[in-house]
């Protein structure tokens, strides 16, 4: 008890380059007091995202220094700066994934803000930054629901609704079982959409029934799954696809789309360049659109939306924060449905 | 019964100048053979609107030529035209508000074309008219439902999702019972919004709660009811106003909207010309936006959602062909809750 | 010479209440050092609206306490905080309206965040304030020029383009001369629009004919004027109307105004409530939208597009800081065609 | 000149199949009267797209039938059915490119309705189709410009405009010296926007420049040509690009591309098929839009457009009907600048 009572700030460092092997868990001390628009946050939980696994792994890891991952950020005010009037000590917060794109059209590239890949991220206990590098959670979400809405969440709002413009009666096609997909799958249903999911696995499928999925198609058994979604939507094609997948689907999900439709290009799961069939994106003038998370807008009005629909995210299995590499390994695997959670609660033994 | 066999058509017609007393059901004989485009349409319901009442009593009411009644039509194809491939014998359809307004932008003023003002309408057994001067009905819905769709519906529709934009997590205002305000209620709900509604009887407002209203407000109890729905909104105000009172409630729902909020005008319950609260629409950045049904593709779009989100309208009392005028005076008692239904089935005493 | 150098920072003071009597030019000492974020701007111009005049004159001034006026401001960096990447010492720079509404949609109501309104302005020599309080000028502008971008200009900007999306081939409709309508003239002519212009004055009328007005109406000959902006398009009416009278002039305007067509709710010059003719919303399916300046991402916006199109603003009479007072006696005559300039230069008789 | 008297609709019929060795002039007779709604048109010119290309060469021909190929066509009407109020004999009209596609969002995939590819098309002297098959030409414009409207034109336009959202100031990058990019170039300038522009001649760079562009680049010595945009602009990529070149320039369009940018998939002429940089239109958040051709009212809106701001389309050379296959050869050796022309006068030698 006495050892522990000097830990003030255990805090998953990755040393430079990356790698399931180049991490660890420290106390980085405590956290520096708030400046006057500054807040501290107690982070409670995390949530893995596709991004975070590219830094923690390696390629997408800083090689001269290192890194504090994990974009995904939720816990409780400790403190906060004299000219805060947004939050209270006491209140559920959630971080942002670009913590200076606070509204209105994009204007960063990539990933140089962003915590857990350009900055520090919350792989931590203590954090102190600006207010405006977090929004409001949910009321009455839990720690570990409200980290799932940094990346993934925003993600599917803007693409379905900031982009997307979704409306009630439209047809939306979701790929497999990760974060974005079944958060796309919930906020379609929610928004009086039809949705139809894909997956390899029926048992998935099943799951993705009983969350409000109209039609699925398992598209082990159905490789030409472009083609089932057609015939499925009376030869006409959906009106939306959320394209998590990248080369290895995008043709199948083009095909997917009806004239006029829009494809949001969000994931590339299946490499970074490939074969692109031009000549449907022109004969059936359909859109694609690159999304990348989105504003602090986005998000605050995606809180408001989860309150109103009681949407609640669904939960894969919990790993404490020493056990982070365990949770990639985990995800590498592909067997979650839903999000993998990251705990930063009191250590587990202590 | 043989003098009923001769009856080919009945129809309401009303003589120039139009007033309660000056309509009667004749027989307009068999309908016309549908030329190549065109389709004979057994009409089976319509349905009232405020528009319709103007025509009926009076004031809109063509002064030099009799007119049948009636925009809102419902019903069965009987007979289609060698190049119609949209529609077969059988099918179930419900007519548009502007047979010449199919897609796009609106072109047309007021109501020259829109049956039941500029031209014949649906107050009668049987139509011949072309084949895009109906949409499918959805499937499984009544007539008298589907003759709901027409105005009521459609404006609904087009005020919250083709102008307003209408986002999961958004807040609507409602205006008391009538057909519009209802469908937008059920239609906000069913896309992820949150609904405040007001009316003067707290009998309907809890048929509103049933419906899934948020939050209600009785304006006779609450005259200032736009101070009310600011603090409902923790008083930022709503983003969406389904604004059908006019002069009468306008200063109110303005009050009542968002920096930024949308207001749809769409009646004039109170008058046509009045004050004005110019300042709210600039201090606020407010948008009024006028709203008069919309074009056929809206229409089909409306349809799709209604089947997707298992809405179905909300009917009030049936009143048969025969009894058209007295449809109209119980419209005026203001009692009804949703729709009142014509029914143009086989004459009831035949 | 020697009490010249004493005096650090010119100053146009308003006592509470406001008044044309109520005001002097005073000392206010040196700037403060710019904080981290923060830059100081050497003032060199700004320019009359009639929310100054408001100010100015009275009726919207402060009851309480003092106030230095004017919200538009241009001049030249002096000094920067060592966080400031965006500006360097001898930029050219030229304030925003609203310092926090940096981008996307509205969310402040009103003026209590506003230069010259709820907080100080820029009738004086020197301010210290964030660096996002502005923007850059357009290059080679003199600072008389850019003055007039903070509120008539980005006005203009956001109605048309941002509200608006004015396109090639649109008609758009101005009214008067002031600062707002020229600009809009001048804007529209420069994307390809149409543009129609109404004065009381011929010789005004000859200057928008050469500012590029494709057709100018004389509104006290044609008090009917909406009916002659009919004529003028064939009968269809205008795309968008630049609505800066109010009351006295909305009715004219909403029926010059095309089936499905926008008019920006700017101005109140008539007055803040009055008659409004709902009918012809709702008939044409028009859309009013209250305007009130924009974003500093639209000024951005606005910049960009002033330095490409070659654009440069109609500048009237140039007054010294001293003579604030007769400027705006001089504003209240009318008489102007375009901005009048405030110089905020060195005192004239030092 | 008595044999003359008997030709009455000189004809190019392409054999199925297609092929430059496979068509030929032929007279099909008297042109049917219009019915109701339809018009006869005594078509003057026409002008050469890649499309028509396709057909006339072979790969796009249809197999099992012959065609009239070209898809554009503009004349002047001769005849007019009873019931058509928008055109009278003696109008100057051109044709569209979707018959059936009259306004809003699209339905039509491909070319199955479009004249000159699944529906005979314009390489003949009269046609008598239904009304909505043309609008209005430009007042003013000889037919051989009022001709280059119906694809090149209207793709320009839908792209800038329609999907792009075009705005003054924003900048534009066009590939070549197509039709489509030198209207899009001319579109551009004309509203407001700075314009770059490619070629690999420096020759017709010079001709771009003098037709308004602000920048060029000769992509043959500088085969990195989307650095070379991104330096033009300050780092920042341009907002919008013609993307006419397809998967051999669709790389360096994206590496030219604004984060937030639009790029207007029009072209396939390096194929229809290849390597897509999936990662470009991720990180920087990029709209990728395919675009084909446009709805009848978008033509309605372009020709406006056309007569307000006064642009007339660049013409090369022209080829009378007989030499139609000489004009397409022409068109491979991509020598030319603008659009080909044909003209469908009275036989020259007759």
């Amino acid at each position: 008890m006495q050892r522990e009572a000097a830990v003030e700030n255990r805090t998953f460092i990755l040393a430079p380059g990356g790698g399931f092997d180049n991490g660890s868990v420290v106390d980085t001390g405590k956290p520096a007091e708030p400046s006057s628009s500054e807040i501290t946050v107690r982070i409670h939980a995390s949530s893995l995202n596709y991004h975070d696994y590219g830094v923690v792994k390696g390629p997408m890891a800083p090689k001269d220094q290192s890194r504090i991952p994990m974009s995904d950020g939720a816990g409780e005010v400790t403190a906060v700066g004299p000219d805060v009037t947004e939050f209270a000590v006491g209140d559920s917060l959630v971080s942002t994934f670009f913590p200076h794109w606070l509204d209105g059209v994009p204007t960063h590239e990539a990933f140089p803000t962003t915590p857990g890949d350009g900055v520090d991220g919350f792989a931590r206990e203590y954090v102190t930054l600006p207010a405006t590098a977090f929004t409001h959670a949910p009321k009455g979400w839990t720690h570990a629901e409200a980290a799932t809405i940094t990346t993934a969440g925003v993600t599917a709002w803007r693409a379905l609704f900031v982009h997307g413009g979704l409306k009630p009666g439209q047809t939306v096609l979701t790929l497999g079982t990760g974060g974005v997909s079944i958060y796309a799958l919930q906020l379609a249903v929610a928004a009086g959409a039809r949705v139809i999911c894909t997956s390899s696995s029926d048992a998935k499928l099943e799951r993705l029934k009983a969350l409000g999925a109209h039609a699925v198609i398992n598209y082990r058994s159905e490789p030409k799954w472009g083609k089932r979604v057609r015939e499925l939507t009376d030869g006409r094609g959906v009106d939306h696809v959320i394209e998590v997948g990248g080369p290895g689907t995008i043709e199948q999900s083009m095909l997917a789309t009806a004239v006029g439709g829009h494809v949001s290009l969000i994931g590339v799961l299946t490499g970074i360049q490939g074969e692109f069939p031009l000549r449907f994106a022109l004969m059936r003038q359909q859109r694609l659109q690159g999304v990348l998370v989105g504003s602090r807008r986005d998000q605050q009005d995606f809180v408001t939306a989860l309150e109103n629909t009681g949407i609640r995210p669904v939960l894969d299995q919990h790993f404490p924060l020493e056990s982070l590499v365990d949770a990639f390994r985990y995800e590498e695997s592909g067997e979650h449905f839903g999000k993998i959670c990251v705990d930063i609660g009191p250590k587990a033994n202590a």
